[in-house]
């Protein structure tokens, strides 16, 4: 069995991530380009993901369905911004049981244009309103250059959308989904995410505006990790998506869309992933506690095996595995385990059964330091502080991290130098032209424009001109 | 509001089946031929579904994981009769990112080419042995004649595909999983299903053999509600999945395929609905209660919705909705959940608040004769004990109900008859021309041969020939 080692993430970061999913056998490479196979442990951490974001979603009136993935392609057509945006993108099918088809079928690579027709007929009165629908599905969006969970032909997500009476409570949906995904994002994942509104550039095709959730991957690269659209009336004028109102007069729906993606998983991975390979989240990942079975003889085997089989089932409030295999040795399978950054280690020896106590490991604290020695006695109630803790530590490195790479450039000479290993804080006018301009001279784009920021009076990082906002802007996945 | 009566299902089934799923808001049609949407109600109904499998898929110890929708075409004809079977059903994509594809991509039909493909990379030695993995997808066959739930092009499913080391442990998988959809459909969904073996004729494309899971609708007709298949090493041969065995030999492993789809949906609405509508099986239900507030003042209303708030607070282990819409009267609320199936309704009115006490109606016992007076204490314990009578009632009633239409015909003029109206059960040679003249001239197919039936001596029902099993026989959907 394997024992190289990963690229360390200073020398490779790529080569680093590329292979550390492989090894750590989150996704593989399928045989169409560009597609993955999301493997059990990826999958396994994306159903936590999908559990934590639906459970928010449900407590907040939202509920979900399902819409077919084929889309005709004149209703992309509807909306012009959005069939440009997605028309070099599209994956189309054009023979069906053997016929070729008289209207091609567009693979979704989102679902507004085909929930937009289905809300037309189902949206009559201001009675019918709010309709908060969610889907988890697969989509295809045909990329030319590919990367495991950050960009995939097909990848899979959770799209809400949303119709509502006034164009305040359209505003409010999309802020309160932003909330949301910051709260799963930090309180879940321990991803430290910024959330802010979009350039007019880096919007979503056909919205009227769209926030964002950005991080920081330990590359100093931003990733993108949630967006929040308010689609103003612009699809509901397309798809007429009419409700008589209060006063019995006909009026458009103000609707929203919102996702988060299989991304995330790379959000996970280069937010606490380190030279010996993942760290999970204790609150997402797959397997919290591992506990390795430490003998020599078998009579010590069948004393150790005794206890923790014992101490497996006083742990079922936690994802444990227990790595009984014989053909391995204990040192392998702490390798092993650290790559795939199981939170928690638990060693039992004989002795430990002697003295009733167990050795627990903690993966982002290696050596000995990070050891703790605890009492089997009441050992879930000290397990639950110790990964609320281990939690809190990765929130924080993640925290400090990110704010130590976050720079406001005095001029756009220092912007230029920041942008190649952090991100720029710094004023712009809102022009599109310095936008442009600073992302062919620097390749860092503008990522969000947080919310909670007061206005000021200073000058475009660019050209100069006053400006009242900040933005984020970094080079980015 | 419509308030129009359903078709009767004596007078005409099919129309009582198509504007149920409608006007319950199971499903919509979607705008591409033959699709459907799944609306909230519907895709509750099918999440209950889902979580009440997987929960049994893990502790059998199979994983979930995501395998790409995209397949070569050159895959789907490395299997001979994989291919047969599915390629007159297939979607093709030509078309990505505004290129003409070299090669064509299938979606999925089924998915155990390419996941044989990457099982080949992942097996190496009996150590990597079993894998057992499922997924949750969607899959596309291009069907002709469609029906909402039962036979759509996108459909939604799991598909379990499993690798073993021997013929034996395949074999025994096949059937765990068989013995597993029994015991979901009996004891989540209260559809009596009876499992057996397929013939060849009906089994699936690429397959050594099939089982099946068998129910009979209220028209009598049958419904393949869940199959599994043992693959014998046809897949790993075509796809090379080899291992080295326990002698350092190399082997082909032996693989399984099963699944249950949106298609029982279907089986759910035609084996207990009536003419008023749906009768959601309690532990699937999304709404197992719903509470109906009855009053006529506004003092009323503040006395009942108070009690009425506690009361569902109180009943926070069942999935319980309260119907306090002030603009339609409780006549029509009654109306509008019978419909929709949901088991148990909750009036509250003053004077049930005066008695603290509630009247319960039990949705599948209409009129006097079905209502409860109950204590408003210890109410979600008696709930418990209530809907639990409610499953083993609905079960019992579609056992008496099938087996008041299955014979065994005594000749084949008796078996025409039959099978107009009812299953046959009888001798059958085993012969497929027996079988492919049975369909012909009466429509009903075999479905499937009980495998707890003792061999014993007969004669074929339509040959005459010596037989030495009896086989199920009946028009299916």
């Amino acid at each position: 069995m394997s024992e190289e080692k990963l690229p360390k993430q200073s020398e490779n970061f790529s080569e680093w991530y590329n292979q550390l999913i492989q090894r750590a056998e989150l996704a593989d490479y399928a045989p169409v380009r560009g597609c993955m196979v999301v493997r059990p442990y990826g999958w396994a951490l994306w159903e936590n993901i999908q559990k934590a974001l639906d459970s928010r979603f449900k407590q907040t009136g939202h509920v979900n369905a399902a819409f077919p993935m084929f889309i005709p392609m004149s209703f992309l057509e509807k909306e012009k911004e959005h069939v440009e945006g997605f028309s070099p993108e599209l994956a189309i099918v054009t023979i069906g049981g053997g016929q070729t088809l008289e209207e091609p079928l567009v693979v979704r690579p989102t679902s507004e244009t085909i929930i937009g027709h289905m809300y037309s007929k189902w949206i009559k009165s201001y009675r019918d309103l709010p309709v908060l629908i969610n889907q988890w599905a697969n989509v295809v969006r045909w990329e030319m250059r590919t990367r495991m969970f950050l960009r995939t032909l097909e990848f899979y997500w959770q799209e809400g959308h949303t119709a509502h009476e006034t164009a305040e409570e359209a505003e409010e949906e999309t802020l309160k989904i932003l909330k949301l995904y910051t709260d799963f994002a930090v309180n879940e994942a321990a991803v430290p995410v910024i959330p802010g509104v979009k350039s007019n550039a880096e919007k979503f095709a056909g919205a009227k505006h769209s926030y964002s959730i950005e991080a920081m991957m330990l590359d100093t690269k931003a990733l993108q990790s949630g967006t929040s659209h308010n689609l103003g009336q612009n699809f509901a004028k397309a798809f007429e998506i009419q409700y008589l109102d209060r006063n019995n007069e006909l009026q458009y729906a103000w609707t929203t869309s919102w996702g988060v993606s299989t991304r995330f998983v790379g959000a996970i991975i280069m937010t606490h992933g380190d030279d010996q390979g993942l760290i999970m989240p204790p609150r997402l990942a797959p397997i919290q506690i591992v506990i390795v079975p430490i003998f020599r003889t078998d009579e010590d085997r069948f004393k150790v095996m005794d206890v923790v089989r014992k101490i497996e089932s006083n742990l079922s409030q936690f994802r444990v595995k227990v790595d009984d295999r014989d053909n391995v040795s204990p040192g392998f399978k702490f390798n092993h385990w650290e790559l795939r950054g199981v939170p928690l280690r638990i060693e039992i020896g004989p002795r430990d059964v002697d003295n009733q106590t167990v050795v627990v490991a903690q993966r982002d604290t290696p050596g000995k330091s990070g050891k703790l020695f605890l009492s089997m006695e009441n050992l879930a109630d000290q397990l639950t502080n110790i990964l609320d803790e281990f939690h809190n530590r990765l929130l924080q490195k993640a925290i400090d991290f990110r704010d130590s790479h976050i720079f406001e450039p005095k001029d756009y000479e220092d912007f230029q130098e920041i942008v190649q290993n952090g991100w720029a804080y710094s004023y712009w006018c809102g022009d599109a032209a310095c936008e442009t301009a600073i992302k062919n001279e620097t390749k860092a784009t503008t990522r969000c424009s947080p919310l909670d920021q007061e206005k000021s009076n200073g000058n475009c990082i660019f050209c100069g001109k006053p400006a009242e906002y900040k933005t984020y802007f970094a080079k980015a996945y």
